[in-house]
């Protein structure tokens, strides 16, 4: 069902010390700030060979990684997203085994334009999981 | 200078769980348990289409993720691994811009059986990177 890893997320505190930090001295290409206001967060994508890495910082009051840099104040590695042809079918195969849908089950439109669901990270030990229709 | 992302390594408690929700769950292509004594980690591999998800289970009483696990009990993402043509240039150009590499400094052959080094996660918004010459 899961196809590619499009991207792993990283919340962090500082977004220009990241962005430094992945441009110098990983040595990597990295984009410019985007602000995304309806999705509560300013993003930096890293753009590998295989896939991205998206530099996350809260943008607003209600950013929704607001809790996880409190939690985390260095940052950490918020979610990872994978890829599936048909996400409604993805959903109702994972509640059929169990795996709970975070918010109201609905698929929402993600920051990249296409339909997007969370997982729930205790079924994911411990790992928040986006799903995104690719 | 880092390419491909090659991997991102979760630890997790219980290692047929975590499998079963990834090959029922997720419908991943799940691998078998590998133990790398060398490493103190039993290994699943996930393949995915671009990269791969490693599963880590600690092995012997000496396992580097066992204090991971034991201040993540429910699991979480241990690592992402960047690879890298040349480990030592790397080496040298990261810690000449001021991050810390951990350990001796000296890579080490991964479970891949490849050249590694690991860099300090305060360098990294909190996240540990794990470099590996393809």
């Amino acid at each position: 069902m899961i196809g590619r890893l499009n991207h792993v997320a990283i919340a962090v505190p500082d977004l220009d010390a990241a962005a430094a930090q992945y441009r110098d001295g990983l040595g990597a290409t990295v984009g410019a700030p985007q602000d995304e206001p309806d999705h509560g967060v300013t993003v930096i994508f890293i753009e590998l060979p295989n896939t991205k890495i998206e530099l996350l910082h809260p943008l607003g009051e209600d950013s929704p990684i607001r809790g996880f840099l409190d939690k985390n104040p260095a940052g950490g590695i918020h979610h990872i997203c994978y890829e599936v042809d048909d996400i409604l079918a993805a959903r109702d195969h994972l509640k059929a085994t169990g795996a709970r849908v975070l918010g109201d089950g609905e698929p929402k439109i993600g920051a990249h334009g296409k339909p997007v669901l969370f997982l729930h990270p205790k079924d994911f030990n411990g790992c928040l999981v986006e799903l995104e229709q690719a």
